[in-house]
């Protein structure tokens, strides 16, 4: 299945979440079918990772945004995370610090971005700017209605310096984010993620999904795309994202450099201390 | 087993690297045996992991240090990369930049050192300016001669601050190096790690191990013990390490913090929600 495909909005689409599914099961038989299709393609990422890394000229950064319990965590746990911890990074952005703050609100995402060879996880990003931000009213219409241009053009500095960029928006229906918020009510292991902030949130579902649509339909662009994923059922998030960074790295076709060292000398070597 | 008295050196001791043995297979019955038990204790290892992080009081610092093909790449891939990553950072120390070099030894490993509930993994580390700077001559020796006890000074500050340090010595003998080199030579998607400087290291074998048990002697203290891990085996170098880790989380004994909502105001907000 291309996943790629499936789930990338397109440069000038409109975006209308509430048409599309939360609930796909993709063109998997049943949950055991899709966590082995993970499994198979987390190895395969690790495997082209490796050869990112050792090419040392290309780099990756995965931009997760979601609502509250759609399973970021979840994702890096099971997917991102998978990969070799030598070459890969997550970041989580929390509300700014008092330095964050007192920069502009790239410069903290700017210095998280990989260097050549390496792989960057957000969770949660430059977006929560024209997200949070815009739904809580904590800067003026006028400054984050600058920002989706902003964000296009240093997105665009990125993937000039050699950055495959993928954003990935989990899409859960209100429905099954209220069934996970009643597993943490049962499960003591996750009250301390408890929280009446999230039901204010839920308040304004509406408000966040127009934000979410604006922001993926403005920065949606051919060198940062933003996939919007069905993440009711968590094995098909996994997989379809997997999938996705699986076709991105294949597509990116890192090579093995050549070797800059002489092979009869370094065998000279060795066998010399072979026969000691 | 007790991995921690098995391979500990406690302060006060006198290291003879040659007297100990690189080729142990602890209590294992195979391979597999060692493998089934790396994979149950990384298990364990995650969850008191995750509480760790949920308490956000404590942290840990791995530092590894060893020979080159003495496999702290293979180790953080089975081993300490298997933490979850939004934890767990690892950090390589390589030839100081130029901004780094301008500052003291420990300023860029400072700045790596774990925030309370994360845990840092150092691929190596301060440890190597009393080691190849000693050997390779880089500074003079009135100059690293001090920095044993500066090294003592700084692990201790980090100790008082809540931070738990295990340091591992991955204890290879030159047999088995020559025979992993011979291995590199043999596949061609490992020429990129060839180097005819490790023949050069091989010759000085000798003062690095005096370096080495030096380093363990000095500053192996009870806040920041140093591990001797015999690695010829990988699959017991993963297994102690594992264990090592196990055990010193246990003992740290991470506590799942108090609620701090009030649970019946959440119940309630949920059935609210549940009943629309």
């Amino acid at each position: 299945m291309d996943y790629i495909s499936t789930h990338q909005i397109k440069p000038g689409d409109k975006v209308d979440l509430k048409s599309i599914e939360t609930k796909s099961r993709g063109s998997f038989d049943d949950k055991d079918d899709a966590k082995a299709f993970t499994a198979k393609t987390n190895d395969a990422i690790r495997d082209l990772q490796y050869r990112m890394f050792v090419e040392g000229k290309q780099s990756l950064l995965v931009v997760l945004q979601a609502p509250d319990a759609a399973g970021k965590d979840g994702l890096i746990r099971k997917v991102l995370g998978q990969m070799n911890p030598q070459g890969c990074r997550t970041y989580p952005f929390k509300v700014p610090s008092k330095e964050e703050a007192a920069h502009d609100f790239l410069w903290r995402i700017h210095k998280a971005a990989p260097a050549k060879g390496k792989v960057s996880v957000f969770n949660r990003s430059h977006y929560e700017d024209v997200l949070v931000v815009r739904v809580e009213d904590l800067v003026p219409k006028k400054v984050w209605s600058k920002r989706y241009e902003i964000i296009n053009h240093f997105e665009a500095n990125l993937a000039a310096a050699g950055t495959r960029i993928l954003k990935f928006y989990l899409h859960i229906s209100p429905e099954e984010q209220l069934e996970r918020f009643g597993k943490r009510l049962e499960n003591p292991e996750k009250h301390w993620k408890l929280n009446t902030g999230d039901y204010a949130a839920r308040k304004k579902w509406g408000d966040y999904r127009q934000a979410y649509e604006q922001a993926i339909e403005e920065c949606s662009t051919d060198h940062a795309p933003w996939f919007v994923i069905p993440a009711d059922h968590k094995w098909y998030r996994d997989a379809s994202v997997a999938g996705i960074v699986h076709q991105t790295l294949k597509d990116m076709n890192p090579q093995m450099p050549p070797v800059d060292v002489d092979l009869d000398e370094v065998r000279a070597l060795y066998e010399r201390e072979l026969a000691k």
